[in-house]
């Protein structure tokens, strides 16, 4: 089964807004074996949105839209796809009604706006997608040769919903040939390059990726490994997924913190509970970025007691206990200080493991001994500590993005003493 | 002036891939007068991106395409559009030059790859775009009628950089008529809502938008006002965008916080250097979000000192001097125990002006009295104290962001004693 998507919108023409509702859409049509051959944005014109809803039409027989059916969008796209389609357009009873019981759960009063009951008007023999989330309700339309067209609006929230609620099972009842899917998995590792991983791969005896496809995928969080299955049917796919990512699980060893899009910080957490312990963080030039991402995870607070934001030396000392001897010889950011740094935030704060960043993130303040990038970073539990030296690659953003996940990584290896 | 964007790649019809290309080459034009009047994804496949870009001529004259230019991916785009132009390809020996030099200059022994020299295959009579920023040249090629297709790589930094260095004084040189432009300015506001706002504006003697569109964005951040000219020549569109930006910001007043892309974070660093004061924070539910929105700002050093995160009661009692008395009567999530986190903070790292967070950022611990989103925050300069408790909006993340966004806020007017 193939489709093509067409987004809606001068927006999207002038740049203004980056178009994740396609993204989104061919996401998941593909995890449904439903692939989009093509993508097409055109501006808030019904010639123009005709003209590619027709020229699409003829490539594949099936598109989807989103954007301009809203209340206060020109409203363009149901009438230019109707006409395309031969259809008038008329006021459907049901819609007018559910926008009154909407404007009335809202606490408006007097007469709905003209603008709103607009969106009633709906073409002649089409169906109504429901719009949970939202007034503006979606349509199917189709032509007696099984062509069809189905419009979402642009809201995000909203087209999602109605996506899921009332087009994909209606395109699912549409065809029949959706055996063979498209489904993807991702193991995620970090502190370990693109090439060492890759090496590590290659090396497992008798590795074989059954046909599914292998993608590297390297970022500030450590390089994910994306796995796909295509022109499978779903059970074949999910069992070749599961058994390739099992033989990645075991290359990449203690590198791995999680799947899909799963959180090293929230595996962090979950490791300081099976420990018992609770931590604190001690942060110089990551500057708050560390407690961040461990308070994201909802129920952080069992075991994450807080921390020091030391960006100036002089907390470093007085706050955390650095010793001016420490900062004299080998300077804020050092493994030394580091150590003594995660030290002093795990006896402050009375926790049983204290984490540790101090660098320099850039862009100024690079020497030609610790150049912009370069981090020290220690963690510290009951008193066995590891500290390293690293330098990070990227912007001041990148850096600090890098600083926190590989202090977030070093905590896991001590915890699972494989520091 | 015209055309359209060709973004190649099946990552983007998987949706692995949000276009993010397609958009900002969209805004690079519009400010430079260059209506981008469509823009199409295909995937990796020759006929397809055959197709698209014979179809874009034919309506515009004019196409961009991104991606499938590089060593690694399939390299389609060339042969294809070059078979569409009807020229055979040849080996440059410039680009051969220039890949051996970068060969040599990372190091790398022996003979380049053949994958990479490929990259030097180049359709006959087409001019090279260089790349500053990586190894695929991209390639302008132009008919007898003056149509013309011009391929960048799909790799953002080094489609930027190409566009910016090579394509765009290109373009401008090939075309006459690019008098009228599409500009865009925004004035950023934060703490007054969108209807408070829009009332504020009307309210305005004498306002008038000079033919300008006005688009309200709100967001965790505030709302953003952005005014946008378009079929204007470039100075009648910056007249009119400083004029209206003008009567946009006396009706905002206190509320604005900056223009574009400004951070509210940095515009407090700025008031902080004019007032001579540092800054400590004191952080419950956001964790160091605050902390670490102030030090995303290069240069942040001298103003700001650093923070507590108290993220667990036991935190606030002992580092920061919250009284039991106050977390037992008014409970942790409290103006009162606000205004003592800040002063506590202030005090503990020896800083001017203190600011802290306590709120309940779910999606669990919600009361009747407190529900998911009570947020109190409190800023003390040097004794003089202003607070407030607020309902944020939003997912757990979103509350985080809006409550720092909020405590930067009131910092900014308490230094300008406009709270």
């Amino acid at each position: 089964m193939h489709l093509e998507l067409l987004t809606i919108g001068d927006e999207l023409l002038l740049g203004f807004t980056v178009d994740t509702n396609g993204a989104w859409l061919a996401r998941e049509l593909a995890a449904h074996g439903i692939m989009v051959t093509r993508r097409t944005s055109v501006s808030d014109d019904a010639a123009e949105i005709a003209a590619a809803v027709e020229a699409a039409l003829a490539r594949t027989g099936a598109v989807i839209t989103t954007g301009g059916l809203g209340p206060t969008s020109d409203d363009l796209t149901k009438p230019a796809i109707a006409k395309l389609f031969g259809r008038a357009m008329h006021e459907d009873a049901r819609v007018v009604e559910s926008l009154h019981q909407r404007w009335t759960s809202l606490g408006r009063r007097g007469e709905i706006p003209r603008s709103n009951l607009q969106q009633a008007l709906i073409p002649d023999g089409a169906e109504i997608l429901a719009n949970g989330h939202g007034t503006a309700p979606g349509i199917w339309l189709e032509d007696d040769r099984g062509r069809w067209a189905a419009m979402l609006p642009g809201v995000p929230r909203e087209m999602r919903g109605m996506f899921a609620d009332a087009l994909l099972p209606r395109i699912l009842r549409h065809v029949t040939n959706t055996q063979t899917v498209v489904r993807s998995h991702t193991v995620r590792t970090t502190g370990i390059a693109e090439s060492a991983l890759s090496d590590r791969i290659r090396a497992l005896p008798a590795f074989d990726l059954e046909g599914l496809s292998l993608a590297y995928l390297p970022g500030w969080e450590g390089v994910d490994l994306r796995l796909t299955a295509r022109r499978l049917d779903a059970a074949e796919a999910d069992a070749r997924l599961a058994r390739v990512a099992a033989s990645l699980r075991a290359a990449a060893g203690k590198h791995v913190y999680g799947e899909g899009s799963e959180d090293l910080a929230g595996a962090v957490l979950a490791d300081l509970r099976t420990a018992g312990k609770r931590i604190a963080v001690a942060e110089s030039c990551t500057g708050g970025l560390l407690g961040a991402r461990l308070t994201a995870i909802p129920g952080a607070s069992d075991v994450m007691l807080g921390g020091i934001i030391a960006y100036h030396n002089d907390v470093k000392q007085h706050a955390l206990g650095v010793r001016a001897e420490t900062l004299q010889a080998h300077g804020a950011v050092s493994e030394e200080a580091a150590r003594e740094m995660a030290a002093g935030v795990r006896r402050a704060l009375g926790a049983e493991v204290g984490v540790a960043i101090t660098g320099i993130a850039g862009p100024d303040g690079g020497t030609p001994e610790k150049p912009v990038g370069t981090v020290c970073i220690a963690a510290d539990d009951a008193g066995i500590v590891e500290s390293f030296r690293a330098i990070m690659i990227g912007d001041r953003q990148e850096i600090r993005q890098r600083s926190a996940q590989s202090a977030l990584s070093l905590v896991r290896r001590l915890l699972r003493r494989e520091a």
